[in-house]
């Protein structure tokens, strides 16, 4: 008997249906073509999906729990995907709500533990922000880069529109970025990282990584639903030493519940902290579907973020607790020649949270 | 002034909110932050999305359409995507429905006319069908294609699920089947093309390709939601003498139009065919969606598919014309023995279409 790892759909369905729209999404999402076409016994018996329960969960909506066979996912993280999802994603009325990831695709991620030994955090909350707007200048971006760095927040990424522009080229923009905050942390001791973002094709963000790697970096961001599971599995791989941050850019809400695409699929890449926009944000995911998404991430470090401002951050560090990174971008820069200081007051604030006793 | 080109989203909202909704996308998709906190008049006039117009197209949806600057895109197709849609993909109220391709993304695709010219196809619509179920070993499925060759089908492509598994690894499989295919061949003096799938990362993507190209392979499948377009554009640009078929795995028809996703934003990625699901099949678009895909997609060779039985033939190909591979996989298997004979029956009924002056 090959092992099997058990899928969980949401499927829009009368009760009359549902057993048959259930088989189909067994055979769908495995051999894909009429059972009555197969002959082989091993076929039929180890990789036809398996229907494994179906339970009504109110509101016209099922779920369906499926066992797809291991072997067809070849240990390969985009062809996991594609199994899990690929051909059922076409339609409208059903959504991918959770996985049991399979062992093979869990790897050891550089997350929580790691990342407070590197920022010598404490028990506290991690602090971010985002280089923007896009346009600028490497210059610019440095400037700016140094003054976040300046007012002690522990981490400093790219914005995920940042890539490799005529405007700003990666080559001259992750190098200068790098330098300016290094300059910073001589100054205040603390050992704010810098995140570029890797994008292109997967020769191209190996490139890009080893050149962040000679600059001393061991923070990067990458966009799985952009650059492929399969491409980001290999570059978190070769990069053991780095924790990849993931950002969910094509994450697309509706179709597959964001609990299990940020909260375990990105982990299973090898990523050690996802980038998700929180509740209360310009985003819609509600409380309970950010509370769920980052129990599911940890180790791998949650970054809620979207629109977040300052005012913010004792209800939020309350909500996700101190193992959690806050990354506040626009609302910082709209500081603008005080940004500094306004990354500090963040810092300060997370900082007293934490020392007050919430932090755990 | 720098180049822009056009998307347009499809918004469900009230008319008192949509101005402000249609101006939070051009920023969320340009420079994601507060622009009271952008001092840079470059970045400002060149750079932010700008708002082109807002029509009401009823049932409380409005069609938006934004002009991004063509320079954040970076020549980079995954950075495109990104830009179309990235952080907009997580709200659950917009759709991405058009985009004006620039001309950086308008490879040259070697699409219908070259595949008329290599099958010798007169004027008559394409068939095809593909290797099932997965599971079984390489031997099995070059037997199955032989048989569908033996038929006089055009093509034969790889199951999407097929991929490097233990029981059917590419470097075995792939040369098997493209030896069972030119024996066939010999026989049938008909030039039928095998069309393996190629799945990993991009690494393994282009050793597939390679392997391909030397068993005498000049066509394959890719899937480029699950690969990546940055990855996708490196593969297709490096084989220029190969047709890539791109498949619609992870399409994710609810938010993503597909008119525009595998009607242009493959062909954009210098694939020359595109496979989607038509309608009247197991999946849900409409045949005016088909229709708009289809005719997006030429001079890319559109090859409807999805649970596509023999008596539809001919409404299917009244419908597409003869532009077009017809793709049934499943319903074939069905005749199990007598394969090579259904195979060859729906070979007659597509020749015998075109001859009868519908082809046109």
């Amino acid at each position: 008997m090959s092992a099997r790892f058990t899928v969980t759909y949401h499927v829009r369905s009368d009760a009359a249906s549902i057993a048959a729209r259930a088989e189909g999404i067994a055979v769908e999402q495995s051999v894909e073509m009429p059972l009555a076409g197969i002959d082989d016994p091993g076929v039929l018996a180890g990789i036809v999906g398996r229907v494994e329960g179906i339970q009504d969960i109110g509101g016209g909506t099922f779920a369906v729990r499926i066992g797809l066979a291991l072997a067809t996912a070849g240990g390969d993280p985009g062809q996991f995907l594609n199994m899990l999802f690929g051909n059922t994603s076409l339609r409208d009325d059903v959504i991918l709500r959770d996985v049991d990831i399979p062992d093979c695709f869990r790897p050891r991620v550089p997350g929580v533990p790691e990342l407070r030994r590197r920022l010598g955090a404490g028990r506290r909350a991690f602090t971010g922000s985002a280089l923007k707007p896009q346009g600028l200048p490497p210059e610019r971006l440095a400037s700016l880069a140094g003054h976040f760095a300046r007012g002690g927040l522990d981490f400093i990424k790219d914005d995920h529109g940042l890539a490799d522009q005529a405007y700003s080229p990666f080559s001259e923009r992750v190098p200068m970025i790098a330098a300016a905050v290094a300059r910073a942390v001589r100054g205040t001791r603390h050992p704010t990282r810098y995140i570029p973002s890797l994008t292109g094709d997967l020769e191209q963000m190996r490139a890009r990584a080893e050149l962040a790697v000679s600059c001393g970096l061991d923070c990067m961001m990458v966009a799985p639903m952009i650059s492929g599971f399969a491409n980001v599995w290999a570059i978190t791989q070769a990069f053991p030493g780095v924790t990849f941050f993931a950002h969910p850019s094509m994450g697309g809400a509706a179709r597959i519940a964001p609990e299990l695409l940020i909260g375990k699929l990105f982990p299973a890449l090898g990523c050690g902290a996802v980038i998700f926009p929180t509740h209360g944000g310009r985003f819609g995911y509600s409380p309970a579907t950010c509370r769920e998404l980052a129990e599911n991430a940890r180790p791998a470090l949650p970054v809620p973020a979207g629109g977040i401002t300052l005012d913010r951050v004792p209800e939020l560090l309350d909500f996700y607790g101190p193992d959690t990174m806050l990354l506040i971008g626009g609302n910082l820069l709209l500081a603008r020649e005080r940004i500094a200081e306004e990354a500090a007051a963040f810092a300060a604030a997370v900082a007293r949270h934490g020392s007050a006793g919430h932090g755990q």
